[in-house]
Formats: C-alpha cells, sequence, structure tokens
C-alpha cells in the first residue's frame, strides 16, 4: 500500500475524512470531515487567520459574503466566460471526459492551457479512443465549471455557486473600506466554502467539488511609497522555479533571499513577494518545510492575473499545489465599475496639494467669420473633441486646418490649479489556500509508521486533542480518579477520555490521531497520587505527582524536555 | 426611527453586516457580514461551541459535510416532497407572492400550515387581489425551496444545495458512531451554510436565502435508562408556551422548572427538554434574558417532528424565533435505510443475556406425501412465507388449510435461546440555531442610546475587539508610546488601535462597534507612565500604570469594580 492509500485508511477508520454520501453510493468530489478532522482542520483555520489576518491586524480584516451569486457577478468577473475546462464525450458509451488530462495521459505532453481545437486536432493525430469502450471521441468543447442556481421563484433569474470567495470582497471592496480605515493598503480575508463542478474528480481532498478556501484580496496603490513591512518575516529564503527556467525545461527550484525576489523582480509586485513569505512560514508551521513557488507561464494563469504562482508541497513522491498567488492588479474592480455602472475609485490625497498647469484654448471666433461662415462652422467641429492639450499640441507643430496655421484662429494660456489628489482604482494580489488540501497534507505529511504501528506525529498546535486521560484498568476507583484528572485537565486542554479496551490498544488509538500525551492513571496513584505522562513520538513515559501535571503539561507544550519533567520509568506496554 | 431601522443603519456603517451585491443593487435575503460582523459572530459561533459540544465533550462531537446534496438524500428526507411554501402568482403583473402571507395580511387570520386549496378559497372569499396592481391572483400553487442545481457534466443528475446541515449527520451516522465511541447517546454536531430559497424575503437577517446553521443531530435510545445530566444545568425555570393553551387562546408562555417539564411530560423526551435547558442559557449568555419556548401545533411543524418548540427571543415589541428544537425520532435514520437499502442500526447489547423462547416448525412431509403431490406443493408454498410464530398461532386456533387440520400436517417445538442485545434505531432530537439571528438580535438588544449617542452594550466576551488603545493626540511621541502599549496588550487581547480624528469621536467609534475598554495615551503618559481607562458603558476613566494595565485589564475581564482599580479621574471629554 503506497502512503497516500494508508492516510485515506487511516482517515476512514479514525473520522477524519471519508467520502459523503457512501450509503447512497458517495459523490464524487464531496467529502465529509469527521469529528478528529474538524478539530484538525479548524486548528488549521486558526493557524492560517494568525498568519494571515491577526500578525496583520493593522491593514487586514475578515468578512463573510454569500456562496450564492448572481449571474451578473460572475459574468463582470469573467467566469461565465472562462472559468471552462476542455472536455469531449465518447459517441458510443457518452462518458465524458477531461479533454486535456485524456491528452496528457495517452500522447504524453503538457495539455495546459491548449484550446479545444488544439485538442482536438491531437486527439485526431494521435488517434486517441475512448479509454472505457474505444469508441470514436467527440469534438472538443468547454464545459464552464460553475454550479448553477435559480434565485427566487421566477424561473430565468440565474445564480452560481461562487468558484472561489474573491468576488465577494471586490463587490463589497467600497463599503469595507468606508467601514474600516478608509486607507490604503487594506486587505480583507474570507474564509468560506465554494463549488466548482468538476468533470471527474478523483484525487480525494485534492480535487474536489465543493471545499473551503482561505483567502485575502489585498487592495493597495501601486504607486504608493508605501513598503509592505518585510522586517516582521526575519531573513527569509524562498524556493521558486521560475516561468523562464520552466520555458529551458529546468524543473528544479532555486532559492531566493526573500529581499533579492523583490529586487530582482522574480515576482512582479513587492506585496505579493511579501505574502508569499508568509505562505511560507504558514506552511511551513504545518509541519511541512519541502515547499516551492511555480510561476505559471501566461497560458497555464488564470483570465485575471498578470503573474501567478503555485505554491507547491513536496512530501514523499508527491507534489502538491497548497495555494496560489495571484497579480489580479486593477482586473475585478474594473470589471465591476464597467458593469455595475459604480465608481470603485479611491480617493487619493497626496502629502500636499501639487501644482499642476492647466492650458485653455481661446477661439478667436472674429477672424473665423471672416473665413466665411462654412468654414467657422467646420473648425469648431474640428476643436470640439480635442482636448486643450491636444490643439496646444498641434499649434506647437504648426499643424494647418484647410490650409491655414491653426494658430491664427486659436490663443492658448495657461494657468496653474492646486490638486490635493486623485481617484485610483487599487491593485489586488491574492494569497489562496484550500482548506482541505492543507488538512491532507498536513495529515500526511504527520503519518509516520513505528514498529508497525502508525503514529500521527501532528506538531502540537495542531493535534486534535492536546491529552489523553485514561485509567490503567477499568476499576471503579481507578476510572473516577480518571475522571477527576480529566476535570482538572479540561479547564485549560482539550482532552480526550477513554476507559474500554486494553491500555496498549488505547494508546493506539491515540497515536493515530495524533494526541501528544497521555496521562494514566493506575493502582500507584491511589497511594501517592501520582500519574504517568506518555509521549506520543517516543512512547517514553515519565511519572509526576497531580498536583504538578497542569505545570508540567505547560511545559511540555512549550517544549521542555519530556525526560527532565518528571521520573522517567520503563515501560513495557 | 424604529429600533430596528437604526441598528441596520449602524450595522451598514460601522461594517457589521449589509446587504450583499449592493453595487449591483442586491440580490433579496444574501447579507455580507463584514469585520466587525465577523468578529462578533465568530464569537457567538465559539460560545455555542462552549455549550453544546466543549461542555458535553463526553458524548458529542462535530463534523461537516458538503451543502451540495444529491437528489436521492433530499428526496429520502421528504424535502422533495415537503418543503414547499404556497405561491401565488398575479395573472396582471405577474408578480409571486406567499399566499399565506398574503391571507394572514389581509384576512388577518393564523394561516401557517394551510393547505393550497384552504388558502385559494379563502383569496377568494375575501376577494383579496394583487396588492401591487390589484390585479386579479392565480391560483395558489406550492413552490419547493430548493436551490437546485446539476452535479458533474450530465444532464439530469440533479443536485440542491441542503435546507439544513442535519441530512449530512444522519447519511454519515453510522461512520460517525463506528469512528467515535460505538456507544449512544451521540450528539453530532455541525456549524454550516444552508440555502432555502425564499420567495420574498424582507427581514433582514432574520429571513435569508443563505445562512449558517448551528444544530445537533442527537441519537439516543429511547428505551435506555442513561438519563440527561441535568446536574450541569443547576435549578433551571424555563417559560414555555404549550400547544393546548395556545389552542385556549392563551398567549403567554408559563414558567416551569425544567423537572417539571419532564415528569409532566411537557417536553415528551427528556433529552429534548435537556438541549431546551442548554439553549436558555446559551441565549442568555448573549445577553438576551426576556425567552420564551413556544410549542408548535401539529400542522405547524416540519414533516419530521413529533414535537417541536422554538425558541422566542423578545425584545422591545419583537418577537423572533432563534432557535428550533424538533423530536425527529426515527424519521430520518428510518428513512435512509429504506432509500439506500443500507442497516444504519445499532447494536444494542443487553446488560446481561436475555434468555428467549423460540419456536421451530417440522413439516410432517410423509404424511402430506399421501395426500398427494399437488397438496405436498400447495401446502409448502403455504406455510414458506410464513414465521414459525404466525404458523404456531395458526395451530393454536385450529385454522385449517384444503379443508384439512393445519396441525396434523406439522409439529411445533420449542426451544429456549440466549440473545445478548438487539439491532435498533436511535431516535433523534435536534437543537438548531440560526447564527446570523443570534448575531442580529444580540446587536438589536446591546443596541443603546445615551446622551444621543450609540453604545453597543456587548457582553464583554461577545465584543470584537477588548480594548482600543488611542493616542490623546496626533503628536509623534504620543503615537509612538501608543504603539508600544498596543503591541504589549495584542499578545493577550484582541485590540484595535486608532489615531485619526478627535479623541471625542474615536470613543465614539468604539462605543457604537461594543469594545469594552479604552486605553489613552496622553502627554502625563510621558511624564509618569501611567494612561487613562475608559469604560465603555459608564464612560467613567481611571489612570493606571502601563505597568498594571494588563493586571488590571485581566481583573476588569472578571468583572472587578471599575473605580477600585485605578485612580479615577474627572474628565470632559
Amino acid at each position: 500500500m503506497d502512503i497516500q492509500t494508508k492516510v485515506v485508511e487511516l482517515a476512514r477508520r479514525r473520522g477524519i475524512f471519508w467520502p459523503s454520501y457512501e450509503i447512497y453510493g458517495g459523490v464524487g468530489g464531496l467529502y465529509d470531515i469527521g469529528p478528529v478532522g474538524v478539530k484538525i482542520k479548524n486548528k488549521i483555520v486558526d493557524l492560517w487567520r494568525k498568519f494571515f489576518i491577526k500578525d496583520h491586524s493593522d491593514f487586514v480584516v475578515e468578512i463573510e459574503t454569500p456562496i450564492i451569486t448572481p449571474y451578473k457577478v460572475l459574468e463582470a468577473s469573467g467566469h461565465v466566460e472562462n472559468f471552462t475546462d476542455p472536455i469531449v464525450e465518447c459517441t458510443k458509451c457518452h462518458n465524458v471526459y477531461r479533454a486535456d488530462h485524456l491528452v496528457e495521459e495517452f500522447a504524453k505532453i503538457n495539455a495546459e492551457g491548449l484550446s479545444p481545437s488544439e485538442l482536438d486536432k491531437i486527439i485526431r493525430e494521435k488517434g486517441i479512443k475512448c479509454p472505457k469502450c474505444g469508441g470514436e471521441l467527440g469534438e472538443v468543447r468547454l464545459f464552464n465549471l460553475l454550479f448553477e442556481t435559480n434565485i427566487g421563484p421566477y424561473s430565468g433569474n440565474k445564480g452560481f455557486l461562487r468558484p472561489e470567495t474573491a468576488q465577494g470582497m471586490f463587490t463589497s471592496f467600497k463599503r469595507v473600506f468606508e467601514a474600516y480605515r478608509q486607507k490604503l493598503p487594506l486587505g480583507i480575508a474570507q474564509v468560506g466554502r465554494v463549488g466548482r463542478n468538476e468533470i471527474s474528480p478523483r484525487q480525494g481532498l485534492i480535487r474536489m467539488r465543493e471545499f473551503t478556501i482561505m483567502e485575502i484580496e489585498f487592495f493597495f496603490d501601486p504607486e504608493s511609497n508605501i513598503e509592505p513591512p518585510f522586517e516582521r518575516l526575519g531573513n527569509l529564503t524562498v524556493n521558486i522555479l521560475r516561468g523562464e527556467d520552466k520555458v529551458k525545461g529546468i524543473g528544479r527550484p532555486t532559492s531566493y533571499k526573500l529581499d533579492e525576489v523583490v529586487k530582482e523582480k522574480i515576482v512582479i509586485n513587492p506585496w505579493m513577494a511579501y505574502w508569499i513569505g508568509v505562505a511560507t512560514k504558514f506552511v511551513n508551521a504545518l509541519g511541512i518545510s519541502n515547499i516551492y513557488f511555480e510561476e505559471k507561464l501566461p497560458h497555464e494563469r488564470a483570465h485575471y492575473s498578470k503573474q501567478t504562482f503555485d505554491q507547491i508541497a513536496v512530501i514523499g513522491d508527491e507534489k502538491v499545489e497548497i495555494s496560489g498567488h495571484a497579480y489580479r492588479s486593477d482586473y475585478d474592480l474594473s470589471r465591476h465599475m464597467k458593469y455595475s455602472g459604480q465608481d470603485l475609485t479611491v480617493f487619493k490625497k497626496y502629502d500636499s496639494p501639487k501644482v499642476v498647469k492647466k492650458k485653455s484654448v481661446i477661439i478667436k471666433k472674429d477672424l473665423l467669420v471672416k473665413e466665411g461662415k462654412d468654414f467657422l462652422k467646420d473648425f469648431v467641429q474640428f476643436v470640439q473633441n480635442k482636448s486643450s492639450d491636444e490643439i496646444a499640441e498641434m499649434v506647437k507643430r504648426g499643424e494647418k486646418f484647410n490650409g491655414k496655421d491653426i494658430s491664427l484662429y486659436v490663443e492658448i494660456t495657461e494657468r496653474e490649479e492646486k490638486v490635493s489628489g486623485e481617484h485610483i482604482i487599487p491593485h489586488v494580489v491574492e494569497p489562496s489556500f484550500g482548506v482541505e488540501r492543507c488538512l491532507y497534507l498536513t495529515v500526511l505529511n504527520a503519518y509516520k509508521e513505528k514498529e508497525g504501528r502508525i503514529v500521527l506525529a501532528l506538531p502540537k498546535y495542531l493535534a486534535p486533542y492536546d491529552v489523553a486521560v485514561f485509567p490503567l484498568l477499568e476499576k471503579e476507583e481507578l476510572i473516577k480518579k480518571a475522571k477527576e484528572v480529566y476535570d482538572m485537565l479540561k479547564e485549560k486542554y482539550d482532552v480526550i477520555y477513554d476507559d474500554s479496551g486494553s491500555i496498549g490498544k488505547r494508546y493506539a488509538r491515540v497515536d493515530e490521531i495524533g494526541v501528544p500525551y497521555s496521562v494514566t492513571v493506575d493502582p500507584m496513584t491511589l497511594s501517592d497520587s501520582t500519574v504517568t505522562i506518555r509521549d506520543r513520538d517516543t512512547w517514553g513515559q515519565i511519572r509526576v505527582k497531580i498536583e504538578d501535571l497542569m505545570v508540567v503539561l505547560d511545559k511540555l507544550f512549550k517544549g521542555e524536555d519530556f525526560n527532565k519533567l518528571g521520573k522517567v520509568i520503563n515501560n513495557n506496554e
């Protein structure tokens, strides 16, 4: 069994995740997160909130917007037109396939971003047939991945499930901007569900039809001299596989210092580089250390992006995209301005008012009249759609109108005007994480085997429970004491209590879900008020007084040395 | 302006909530939760998790299941058939209305639960016309409130957005039961989004097309002698308006002690009474003290419920349902067993094996053969679909087959068998809260006016920020010091910093979003390292040393007397 199969089996057995609606045969791409999974997942979301929102509470806020989205919004965003995958249907058995995946599988080429006609050509040339029945494949066409629905009782009032939370931040940008700081930069974060109607989802939590996104739309003034707070990240090195290297056939990323990434414009916007730095630290905190950022080539990018990096987590032989970083520029706000007719600009006040020179044009009507009525009329028509600057330019160049010098008939004056600021459309960079992918990769990365048994070596702060409490034997006085210890610990910690089965089985059970410490009440406890603490990773045990238990656990969670905090005991479980 | 209008205005201005997609004119029933609203909402959800899950971690777990639900699941649950509202369309202007609401408005009667034909009759009798254009109304018909969509690339693969999270718990019940305790009772909780395609949602956060539910499906054995842990609730009194009182025209609830509610079977199931007790404590913790439970009459209940109570919050003149409590019995699991063909029963082990008498039937073939081949064949066919008990009964009653005593051809023997348990379908009670309603009612209840200014007197643990930090004036040395204080406090507290505008305006701003305490750095701070703390509700101020600030705030959040924790100062802001 490969590790992924083992993790999926463990996840099902121990309540981490499993396919939804199993009793009805399941639905591709839909997964339940079980009791243990929800606890890990919620801790991952909290950790993300810490890194991305709380540590940036001076300019990032969180909002929540609906999943149901009216047609117009996703038309404006370009998703109605562009959020598509190429599909092809077998003319015989009518199975539907992702055309690019078929081409990649059977023609062994990278088909990302190829057009339907290009894919079609390859299918014909290579003679690719239906993998299921061998039948002839139909024409490649685009399938829109938006889940469609109808809003309200009137038919024809189309809506969709959002494919990203981002549009909620764009459509409410002005409201948040006004209610909050009225200053740029402003990050608007959201954690919420999205739907993508994948053709044939298969890879477990990696490609789902419904999942949870945590993302920030980060609005800033590209002309501003406000620098990202790189000092919060310390000296950080990031691994990047650049687009220009990919084109050369290089497949391995290169290490760069973060300031080098900015200076050399490897990432074209400093704020995007900053969030790439934060993302590096966050993914490391999930316990995943082997990561890099892959720049997408122009035809691999989404329609709204000027530059995109995928953050890739490498676990064993697996490479999985754990986050995406897109420079959406002013694409979305501009489109929503156009489609809604609303002003989504922000007034940017200059530090001090600027003096601008403005030109005015005076038409010498008396001279024009002398040239005849028609000439007058034509001349006025000629100048009226031109700006004062344009006319001044024409005069400067000595241009003529109907053979006469324009300068004869106009007078250019110049005056100074004070301007206090200007209206700008903010630019946006977007760091975006899939929560279930984070959960899956965290669990996959934590999966260890020790002497033929499974240990989920999660970082302690991501463990579903902090501590387990067991009576050694199912005896009344031990159970009573163990429940006292449980009640004491649960004031501060997330504790699981279990008294059924052998102690060895119970240790194995909590090892499998990653509980860092187990506290056991045994017959000795009744005489000297001591308990044992067992370490998940080493299986070592120490014995401590119940009255010291809280302090000892506190120290353990702070990372102090296990064997120095109590009497080390041998144990043959 | 009434208080609801004032709250909606405040919510929009201060980033608590506002209609979604405003720049496109909005969509009825969809709301954004803003930066301040998300913070309050997340604290409400955490509080619910504490009361309902954490305080019951011995038998309640949380899971997460998809919003997208296949057709079959909601067919089994009865929603495809029953999740409807009566609508009527104007034949002239084609506006669509809730028929029951029209009847209630124009005929002044309670129309809840009336059938389309009953509503139709009233509309004709009372001559109710289209309220908008005066046109003739069409026939009343049922409109299904499920948002419909299609899953995957094959058309006809219908799915819906779930209207409740409950079906996720029913379809995954067996998996959770096996991965977790393998014991009843077992509560499965979920917090997640649902969609209900309301005809004409109007009441802000009260009736939304998409909202967040937090609910528990609580599975138990109705025959078990495991009692709910009423001792965890203390001596609790609940207000109940009983169905039998409603029928008598009584509109006011009566106070009962919780044990009386159980003993007198006012609530027919003790577990439902228990969760009603927990719900009382939870809603009180939101700051809302005036609540009661209204029993729904049979025709007012959902199709799956044997008894239902709505928890009603009374705020001023407003009565709003804040939670629902339904006794779903074994309805859902039984239906899913039928529709999926899967066994969703739970094996209930007896405390000690029971001895059951089992009957066996021996057919006397030799005697039957003598009656001829056809008689033998017919007789075998006659008995083969009957249980041993049925045949024994027939023999006892002296019944005949083709004119002959059945007893002639069979021998009934009886033997004793030890049975260790039986398969049962658990029963379910469901406490269910709407999160946005909780948010709205919490804010509405906290809304106060003081000297013409707004104060949001939220319980401290629900406030969006714990503390605000201000420099008195926009001077560099004060800003520097204030940021030091901010950095110190944010290690422990959720802190907001603000240095723009007059100090009076800044106090007003944080009063409006309910921040309990403001810490101000003023010129005196620079000489003696003291700051002022201002109380949101009294506007009183004390002066404390910066080094004592953490300890003082700690005591304030524990409820100690404000004026005893520092030097009380007069202040004319």
